[in-house]
């Protein structure tokens, strides 16, 4: 039997600025080396939000955004082999394909196999699956996950235990899986350490839980936005700071109440101003900071590099370092395992129909994810 | 027999700017904990004439400059065990008291037992041993070895093997170890790496020798002096590259020569351009680039933020990690045994009378390391 074309609901990003448009589209079969997957859920994070706002040089319009889902495998196309029809899948906006250079290291989980075309909202072939009336519509981070159906390589597509709940486990397909990755992998976060999260959004809380479970003995959460204290608190946060409450720069307020730094912070907004700040409140010696925020077009970060000469450590972390296929079912294990919960973070859950509401919710600060549930059945 | 104040011969710096001016100076006896040292050489050093031009920010005048030496014990002040009357040390600006949270982290080198004191060109106990016909004369990096005698406190030398001789081995007590310990301490190269050295000077060369020793498979010397060129393959370079002959920027031209880029990469000449280069050199997904370097004050590096999320890492290092009391003596050995050569560095050595031509050597490119010889007796 071959897969025929499905025609389905998709919220379109027409172009920059404007709200999202929930309309049908026609999604393709599965080519080959490549999966078309039914949609369960899809959070909705800040990336969507920044590509979306037109910030994103790499964004590309129109487009079908979203990328942090979980599904079931609908069809398959030829040659693969990991994954079957029903199987259950995270789309993956870092691929792991096993053999380029950059997988074969050891040392990065940055795939390097289908860069090019996914920053271009293609397939691996130079086309798309999405079109609307003859009209094509890009991908987007290689997911796509606003829509009903979509279509991802296979080796853009992590298989998970069909036992977990495709509407939670949806959030380690990006925010939840790069903050705890970042403090674990990136930033090695030890026993007894004292560590300081800027930005209390999905990543930033999911970090505490990071560095939490790494056994950090003092985690400091910073937020102007001080509704996110309580959750920040529940998960790990020994101390919550305003920065707007001090005179005196966030770094230099760490440094005080740390007896000369932090041995590891993570940077999980994309200010170019608090990247500097993470940094700069480091421990001299050793103190780590990570960047796990994307930034705007152009903007850079920077400061004097007697900071990094007197020791402090200066990197980021796309996906918290976490390999898709081989390591993200893992998570997904441990969250079945009840090492760390899910249902903390989201905060609302509604139809594709609502999800520009979803858009003014995180804008707000209301939200710390919202999912959105697709309804059972395919049209 | 209580030690005495002794006139001797020494280079001082009476202000920013000018040459040094070799007069007699009086140095007193050394206090608890101190010791004082006949030099019988010393290097001349990039970070000298970097604090006499006026750009260092912490630069205190009239001071005695030079922090490269190698000498004898000529007496100890009250309660000195570690070392004795007649042993041979390095002086160290980066001291090991073993007792500061920074020596107790077992992560950093830099010991902040006496930083505050060292910083304002004076002992521990806030006055000099330096002084001309009654007027204090500062102390430098808690060396200053542009003199016949010094005072140093005793977490400040390094006891090392008799049979090494002093007019080499005082490189070890800054640019050397610095190149070599930043290959090793703060890159850990490995076997087989690419890397990438930007300044040929003293701490360029040493770690070149840092990588060839390491294993590196691939080495790249860049500079813009010709040439440092010939000594630079002698010792290991692989590539030696002058960025003025590429129409691009030297960091497209290393990525291109590479694959990608390099495993590591250093920044040993102080130009916060260079040091953006160094680090976009450096591969996607794990590239490291360590700053050695020195810049100007208030000058800042930066770059994009994506640099790092995407996998580079930005690091820094003082004296090459390396702690002085424990670690450098076996630099000493290391020499001793062959396994590294330091009369390649040294082009030149002159009696501290001529210091002022090692400074102009030094600013022409024409010198790796000038020496100043000592003369065997005091006056």
């Amino acid at each position: 039997m071959t897969a025929q074309t499905i025609t389905c609901k998709a919220a379109i990003a027409w172009e920059a600025g404007k709200p999202l448009s929930v309309e049908e589209v026609q999604v393709a079969p599965p080519k080959a080396g490549e999966v078309r997957i039914k949609l369960t859920a899809t959070g909705v994070c800040h990336t969507d939000a920044f590509t979306l706002s037109g910030d994103d040089p790499e964004g590309i319009f129109p487009a079908i955004l979203g990328h942090e889902g979980g599904g079931v495998v609908e069809s398959i196309g030829e040659g693969v082999t990991s994954v079957m029809v029903g199987d259950h899948v995270i789309p993956l906006y870092t691929p792991e394909c096993g053999e380029c250079k950059f997988c074969k290291s050891g040392k990065t989980n940055l795939c390097s196999k289908i860069r090019e075309t996914q920053g271009k909202g293609l397939m691996p072939d130079g086309t798309t699956r999405f079109s609307q009336n003859g009209k094509p519509i890009f991908h987007y981070m290689g997911c796509s996950t606003f829509s009903e159906y979509t279509v991802l390589p296979e080796i853009s597509v992590a298989k998970v235990n069909k036992s977990a709940p495709l509407e939670e486990v949806c959030l380690l397909g990006c925010g939840v899986t790069t903050g705890m990755g970042a403090a674990t992998n990136a930033a090695k976060v030890k026993k007894g350490d004292t560590v300081a999260i800027f930005g209390l959004g999905g990543i930033g809380l999911s970090a505490i839980i990071g560095c939490q479970m790494a056994g950090a003995e003092r985690i400091l959460a910073i937020d102007i936005n001080e509704k996110k204290f309580d959750l920040a608190k529940q998960l790990g946060a020994t101390d919550c700071i305003n920065p707007k409450n001090f005179d005196k720069p966030i770094q230099q307020v760490i440094v005080d109440m740390t007896d000369g730094g932090v041995d590891y912070s993570f940077e999980c907004i994309g200010n170019v101003n608090i990247m500097r700040s993470a940094l700069e409140c480091c421990h001299k010696g050793w103190g780590e900071s990570v960047i796990i925020g994307v930034a705007g077009a152009g903007q850079e970060i920077s400061t004097r590099p007697f900071q990094l000469v007197t020791g402090r450590v200066w990197r980021g972390t796309a996906f918290g370092g976490v390999k898709g296929r081989s390591e993200l079912p893992n998570y997904v294990e441990r969250y079945l395992a009840g090492e760390f919960k899910l249902s903390d973070f989201i905060t609302h859950t509604m139809p594709l129909e609502d999800i520009n509401h979803a858009f003014h919710l995180m804008h707000e600060g209301e939200s710390i994810r919202s999912v959105i549930h697709y309804a059972p059945a395919a049209k």
